[in-house]
């Protein structure tokens, strides 16, 4: 994988920049949809592409339970499985371990857990998780890390960036497949020192990325921009740096403005399923009984296939009826509004612009200033 | 509206033609999708275009209940509202009221009713039934009809078909908006001379189409074609011949060989939302676990988008995990599938094989000779 930084911005650590892939190149920064089983929610994955999405996230947890990342790798791996041909990334399955299976038992080794489909037992090791990575031949994998829930003792944070460190190790050791990167994940909870710590044990692995873990995970947003303000900067300038499970608007341009490049996160998808669509001037609930009568588009100033043929008043009525195009159409907008944002965040830094970018955003989309 | 036959087949009743609409035209022998909601489920309308539909259905009965006929006016009407471009026929909300709502009183004038979502009562009079039609804005409308429920005694049938004609000349007496046509429905079960008679009821009515009612509502097969074999041919040539409710690919075709011109079902939409696909060889249970590791298309002939860039073992993976792509993706398969046999069936009646092509057909999908 290469990673080459194209623009910075003069005023903020915002950056421009570009991963090269066997599957071809993303630009920076990024945000990639989340596709937990193979698929993007409601999505072809030929309207992926035509949204302009250049790389997209596998649930590795999901993958290694059903289908299995055997079958997957029988189907000529996840690319095309899925039959989506741009770059993919897997994470490593550590936090959905700890966020959705039940009788989870960590010890230095691995984590033994229960499948929140079946209830059957599993174990995963960093050899373990490599060898499935392997399996579903992603472009970017991720190490097997420890992510204690918050509020979490300084103790047990200790022993879980302890771990990530020791577990970051043996998935090196492991191994990729040759056009696979490995990226570490940086833990230590909103202890700012305890970051910077995790993040110079982990860059003397000189592995080819680097990731912010265990954000947005309920922590205050003033907590979580206080770690991107003192950490970020701090990361390796000439590897890409991944803000792991961030999604919202206002949360992905503050972590761009101090220097992330990549982000994921199931929100502008879930949040469609749920009858919310993000628009121009704010979050629009469609479902509610106000749009009922709304012969608009979802976003007047917005040109997507949507919002070129669809009212919202149509979109509420979809809604109200559980058909299930009202999941394709607000999903379909709201990627295309957050991939939109990407592509104006980029032109913005390129133009050396992306401060008063972000001004008029926030005036907008939130009706207030950004905070500081 | 214009009607014209084009070609007729030497050998059987079956025919080409076209019908103009100024929504545009359709060709005939034209399967119709479904758009119970003012939406073929799971379908975007541009994907309806790209597989060749060309008229769509939408059910008085479900959208003067929600989201309402005076909305859908207000948008602009049917068309507008659900961005379908091409012709829309809808039915008349009679047998809907029948088959799916509770409390029913029907009398001479017409119809009481309690609505499927929240009970509330309403009334459907020929009169109301048509303002609903034109408030929807379709290009074909149909006459409210009564269909009662199979086995029904002989009093029962001819008190049905008396108002069912009563009813066609109010609806004709109520008047369309200029673009507009109106159909009549014949009833009679499956007693010929009655749908003989109530035929030459309704043609005194000069109408620009006519319908089949009351078959596939739990007849036997053998009964159907009996009915379509002595009461097709009779419906007046220069009118477009419908029959409601049918979309089996048997069924198509042994309608087809009988002269009608027009059908529509869910048959092939909702088996596609239960996990079955149609191929060349046959109806596949593609949920089954049989296909769990069936990397093949869903059918090996077929040339569609999904057949192109998707297996059965994706297919399946898709169903049991429950993912909303897994419908889109059967769905537009099957329609692909029956709207590519429509596309048969008219060239084979233009190059005069339609026999040897049903022969083929009942061969190679149900792997026995055709009926008699």
């Amino acid at each position: 994988m290469l990673f080459s930084v194209l623009h910075r911005c003069d005023e903020t650590e915002a950056r421009t920049g570009r991963i090269m892939t066997r599957h071809g190149p993303a630009e920076t920064p990024a945000f990639m949809p989340v596709g937990t089983n193979a698929t993007v929610k409601a999505m072809p994955p030929a309207d992926l592409e035509r949204l302009g999405a250049s790389i997209v996230l596998g649930n590795t947890y999901h993958l290694y339970l059903r289908p299995g990342d055997d079958l997957i790798a029988s189907a000529g791996g996840l690319h095309s499985f899925m039959s989506w041909p741009g770059p993919i990334l897997t994470d490593s399955g550590g936090f959905q371990v700890f966020s959705l299976s039940s009788l989870r038992r960590v010890d230095d080794d691995g984590i033994t857990f229960r499948s929140h489909i079946d209830g059957s037992e599993h174990r995963f090791t960093p050899e373990r998780v490599m060898e499935i990575q392997r399996n579903l031949g992603a472009d970017i994998l991720m190490c097997l890390d420890q992510c204690p829930a918050l509020p979490a003792g300084r103790d047990e944070m200790l022993r879980a960036i302890g771990r990530t460190t020791a577990w970051a190790e043996r998935c090196r050791a492991a191994g990729t497949r040759s056009h696979q990167s490995l990226f570490g994940i940086v833990q230590g909870g909103t202890d700012v020192d305890l970051r910077l710590d995790h993040l110079r044990e982990l860059t003397s692995l000189d592995l080819p990325g680097y990731a912010l873990g265990g954000l947005s995970v309920g922590e205050s947003k003033e907590d979580m921009y206080r770690v991107l303000r003192e950490v970020a900067p701090h990361m390796p300038e000439d590897r890409p740096r991944y803000l792991m499970g961030v999604g919202s608007p206002d949360a992905i341009i503050e972590a761009v403005r101090r220097g992330v490049d990549m982000l994921d996160s199931v929100y502008p998808t879930r949040i469609a399923r749920h009858g919310t669509v993000l628009t121009s001037y704010g979050s629009v609930p469609v479902r509610n009984a106000a749009y009922a009568r709304d012969f608009r588009p979802l976003d007047e100033r917005c040109f997507c296939h949507v919002c070129r043929n669809f009212s919202r008043a149509y979109l509420r009525h979809l809604i109200k009826a559980e058909e299930l195009l009202a999941h394709y159409l607000t999903t379909y907008h709201n990627l295309h509004f957050l991939l939109q944002m990407m592509r104006e965040i980029r032109e913005a830094v390129h133009q050396g612009t992306f401060l008063s970018w972000r001004e008029d955003f926030w005036h907008r989309f939130y009706r207030c200033a950004p905070p500081e």
